[in-house]
């Protein structure tokens, strides 16, 4: 993976680029500051994901010959500006939100500090991977929080792009998904993959007996045999005949799962196969899910919904420009003025108020200088946890958000974080946040 | 692009392909065939888009000693199964529906005529490619449509995985689109990219009056301006003071995009400036679109409802066994029998009806071996015309389908099949397909 990210990006970062490197104005120290209006579909809090695979990124994101070539002849941009993109490596620093943290609407998610030229050209690449990864994160803890400790796997690449695919799998386990089908999200983020047959083995074999056999000749007893392809009822008959009570787990990939799943767990206790789990698998979601939460079900999988983000595939953050400094050296907070988008001006910071029971009740956002560090109420347990961890110093980026410990790192923090939410952040109903923004 | 896209795959082909390998049913003769049991959202109408970049895909589809070296650690597969992947490489014919051909429910999109282990471990990456790119083809030509002949560019990167939205330019683009904003998408499909400016360029600079001339200096006066980072009404009297009437573009980013735009271009009339285009680009989708088609817009930008498939992310198509060779050589054809996901059995192949008035009516699906060659009407110009072609012999793909040669080819054909549909396939409403399938 050493390849160039550069050109994830969309042509005005670098006309931008080009026109403020003439201008003169392209070096004015800058904050950017990644953020999302509103979380979507009324949801009560998003989860950030997408940032230790964005550092990785941002450290590939290099102008060699071939990209240089191609503006050159594509005539992008003026000859300064391609021998000033030849030497850019990111040099600046990002903080933001831990991976696996809630986010709120106006958390300043991420804030990048670099000259304008520097921090102008990444906004393709860090929305790009914030918005994807958090929409999956996002809707993947809800399915994560109704599925109430069972545990839930992602099977949904065949529903996405075969890259977002890898990058949905790794949002998914963060979120506190279990299992990945993926085989590249196994490889590249050390995630756990499982799977073991669709339909088309059954099929391919002169009978369905034929077929479990040949899984439990080469998987054990202990493997999942699908037992939806023909008759359901005849299928467990079968797969207990053939893999005795032992049998691992049984799959249901149809029907109306919770009338079916209750007969099915009723007929295994029958055939004495009182151990074998039953995982469903049928185009389930967030709601589908809760809808199975009195079924004797021992594990989910997931496809569709989570890899599109169940109802809102992207997370609509943006990245804009917040505060440079002039001519002068001094910081001037700019902000559009339309109303439909307006945002805030000026650098943030961030905390969230935990009051004594270990509850969150506030997202504070303070604009300019906040207060630095842990702020501890006064006689009790209450107290400010700071928001913004640093993830890139001068370009270069903290180790531990990234790889496959970062990804586990992330997952950990994810689930503390949950346990702070207050209770209404679980409520799948359409509502408000679960906690409000204050500026200050 | 080299690397191995073996990975992109759930991990249960693999198991299915141990055990079958197992059972000695890894190598009977199947027919596998891709397609959606129906359209998302009750459109109308799909977009096939994806298949130039899967015969690429498959044909990087190798197992090399870094798969191999995984799957052998992670105790995945058995031995004989690792062998049997480091000779892998897909030797079998695959027939389809042209990419930027229409489809309808029940479509065979795609077959796939290979031994059962060749052919099921290319589900995943199958499904991949065609859910995604099919998504957003499909719901890009109803933007396309309603845009009545006004360009529109893709500039939906920021909202999705970063790799995912130059797969999404691409799909678009093949679905009419003109341009994108997508560097890569560019540079890998020969796609025409465009962009100027967006609102932290106006920011960066003292005013609004800097940062024009800044970037009319660096691109000429041809450019677009941004006009609406504060008022838009004296936006545009600087856009215009600045570069004078001969001014390219002026680009429109947010409020009340009829008022707006009307009033915009009776402003800029009012200064002269007759012959500079007005580019809206503010969260637009089909019914946006749909709804400016009374206004004096010249050129629409089309963000996240493009990349997002607006509305169905993914196409919910499946890859079927449909037909095997038993013991003694003979076809079966088979098929699941769960009600709710009931598919149809056999070999498929496929022709469209268009009437003498050249326009289509219904899409006839021929189980087993249906008839050969175009069949023409008697005594008028009706005709069916044939939907399968040829995508890879023996392993080798067709070079037409590939690179930005076969996705210009594929655009074309778009083109020339939406012309034969019939006029309701282009209602936006919810409804039912354009034309009825039939099976025979």
């Amino acid at each position: 993976m050493t390849a160039s990210t550069a050109f994830f990006t969309d042509r005005y970062e670098l006309t931008m680029l080009d026109a403020s490197l003439r201008s003169g104005t392209a070096h004015r120290e800058s904050f950017f500051e990644a953020f999302a209006r509103r979380l979507p579909n009324g949801r009560r809090y998003g989860v950030v994901a997408g940032t230790g695979r964005l550092l990785e990124l941002i450290t590939r994101f290099r102008f060699t010959d071939a990209e240089l070539d191609w503006l050159r002849t594509g005539d992008v941009v003026h000859q300064s500006t391609l021998d000033w993109l030849a030497d850019y490596r990111f040099s600046g620093d990002i903080w933001g939100y831990r991976e696996g943290e809630a986010y709120f609407p106006g958390s300043p998610l991420l804030v990048v500090n670099a000259s304008f030229a520097e921090g102008v050209i990444l906004e393709t690449l860090v929305l790009s991977v914030l918005n994807h990864d958090s929409a999956i994160a996002s809707a993947a803890a809800r399915m994560v929080s109704v599925a109430l400790g069972r545990p839930i796997a992602e099977m949904g690449s065949r529903r996405t792009d075969e890259e977002s695919a890898v990058a949905a799998a790794r949002a998914a386990y963060i979120a506190g998904f279990t299992a990945t089908s993926n085989l590249e999200a196994g490889r590249r983020w050390g995630l756990p993959t499982m799977g073991t047959a669709a339909h088309a083995f059954t099929l391919l074999h002169d009978s369905e007996e034929d077929a479990f056999r040949a899984q439990i000749e080469a998987f054990g007893t202990g493997t999942t045999l699908l037992i939806d392809t023909y008759d359901i009822h005849e299928g467990v008959e079968t797969a207990i005949r053939v893999a005795g009570t032992g049998l691992g787990a049984v799959r249901i990939d149809s029907g109306d799962l919770p009338s079916v799943v209750s007969a099915v767990r009723e007929q295994l206790d029958r055939l004495g196969a009182v151990n074998t789990r039953i995982t469903v698998t049928s185009d389930l979601d967030e709601y589908l899910i809760g809808a199975l939460s009195g079924s004797p079900v021992d594990a989910y999988g997931v496809g569709t919904s989570v890899v599109t983000g169940s109802g809102a595939p992207t997370a609509g953050m943006v990245y804009k420009l917040v505060a440079r400094r002039d001519d002068a050296g001094e910081w001037v907070s700019v902000a559009k003025s339309s109303l439909d988008k307006a945002s805030v001006g000026g650098r943030k910071s961030a905390v969230r108020r935990i009051d004594s029971t270990r509850t969150a009740r506030e997202e504070i956002v303070f604009i300019g200088d906040g207060p630095s560090g842990e702020q501890e109420g006064s006689g009790d347990t209450s107290h400010e946890r700071e928001l913004h961890v640093p993830l890139m110093v001068d370009g270069v980026a903290d180790e531990r958000h990234l790889g496959a410990a970062g990804t586990q790192a992330a997952r950990e923090h994810r689930a503390s974080v949950m346990q702070e939410l207050p209770i209404e952040a679980f409520r799948l109903g359409v509502g408000e946040a679960a906690i409000p923004t204050v500026w200050r």
